[in-house]
Parts: structure tokens; C-alpha cells; sequence
């Protein structure tokens, strides 16, 4: 029940990006120090941000990454469902009856429904707008 | 950042025993049939919760297991960690400065230590004495 490193890390990454000038590229050096994000790791994070339209990637040799959106508009949730795919706090809230033939009539069901509503509510009320580094 | 099925199979099997009129004993067929769990993984979790002091086994042609605790004594807390261990949403709420250097003056680090609580506490608010079955 813990969240997974890759997210963790995609997390810290997006920090990195929101942190930036507008205009300015991240480049994966200067992320994985930034964040101490493993390099081939976070190279792997970087490519699943693109695939999934949260980062904009330039090649070359001033290349770098940068948010499709602004930092405002970027929630936790978004980064996490991400790079790990839709949050399901319990394989019930899954699978439903492909788990677990009690799903219709079990009351813990109901409150595990609860839980992952609350915490999916959490994450997408915190924005990458507040959590920018201040640069010095 | 699922629960993982331990502990689900872990909650399901002690709301059996929950659901046992006073000084009747569940057996290990019983709990696997009634709630579906496969015997071998519901045997090592049996254990689990025996050593760890929520249950007591009897053995024995007539043996099996009762609760330690009156159901309302016992939380959903209370039995995940006893099959997992401590609770920790993030790898920087379990190991602090051991995992990120950043822990100290990291905002998102404040966020999951502030999450961590809120789920901690929503846990150990559920006792079974609420979820027990009502036997026909």
C-alpha cells in the first residue's frame, strides 16, 4: 500500500519542470541531479510523461523537456495515473465481481469505494503550481 | 498503491471469525469457503495473525480459530499491518532521509506524512464489530 518509486520520482520530476522559467528546457542531466532521480530511471519516466501528453520533448544537443500545461493545471493524480495507470486503492474497486463474487452485498466494498474517492479528490486538489521550487 | 491481497484476504477472514456467535470456533475450510480465499494462502495467513496476537488456534478434529479481541476492538488497521507491516503511503514517510535527501524541506514530503495520517486514522476508525455478518 505505498506509492510506487517510478511515481514518486515522476512526481519530483514534474516538480523540477514547474520550477523552470517559462520558456526554459529541463534537460534529463540537469533533472536527475536536481531531484537525485537515477539517470536511465528517470529516462524511462520522461518517455511515458511524453507518450502520455504531459511533457513536450526537444531533441538535440540544447534539448530538453518541457510541460505541456502550466503547472497550475497539473495535478498529482495526473502525474501518478501517468506513469502507473488508474489508482484502485483494493483489486476490488478493480476488477469488481471479477475479484470477488461478494463485491454487490460486502460493506467493506463500500468502504474502500470511499476511501479511493477521498484520496483521488487529495491528489487532484494538489497542483504543481504550488509546489514549484523557488529559485534562487 | 493498492492493498495488497494479504491483506485483503487478511480483513475478509477476520470479519468471518467476527460474524461467529461468542465461543464458537471457524475452521480453516470454513473461512476459506465462506469467503472464498484460497486454503493455502488463508493457512499462511492464519499464522500471520495468530503470531501476531489477533487470534488464538486450537487444534485438534474440532479445533480452528476465535478472535483475541471482541470484534469491536479491532480495527482494519490493526490487521493489515499485523499481515504487512507499518503503513507507509511513501517511501519518504518510511525511511525519511534514507531515501531522499530532500526530506527535511520537501513540501510534497508534508503532503504524503499529512495523507499517511488521514488514511491511518480512517483505518483504525473501522472496527469489525460494524462489518460482521448478520447469519441467517
Amino acid at each position: 500500500m505505498q506509492l510506487s518509486r517510478k511515481a514518486d520520482y515522476a512526481l519530483r520530476a514534474v516538480r523540477y519542470l514547474s520550477s523552470l522559467p517559462k520558456g526554459t528546457l529541463g534537460s534529463i542531466n540537469a533533472i536527475a541531479e536536481g531531484e537525485s532521480i537515477p539517470r536511465e530511471f528517470l529516462a524511462k519516466i520522461l518517455k511515458d510523461l511524453t507518450m502520455s501528453g504531459v511533457l513536450t520533448s526537444y531533441q538535440g544537443v540544447h534539448g530538453g523537456y518541457c510541460l505541456v500545461k502550466k503547472p497550475r493545471d497539473i495535478s498529482f493524480l495526473d502525474i501518478i495515473e501517468a506513469v502507473d495507470g488508474p489508482i484502485h486503492i483494493n483489486l476490488c474497486t478493480e476488477a469488481d465481481g471479477a475479484y470477488c463474487e461478494q463485491v454487490g452485498h460486502c460493506p467493506i466494498h463500500g468502504f474502500w469505494i470511499a476511501q479511493e474517492k477521498s484520496f483521488k479528490k487529495a491528489l487532484s486538489a494538489q497542483k504543481f503550481s504550488k509546489y514549484a521550487r523557488k529559485r534562487v
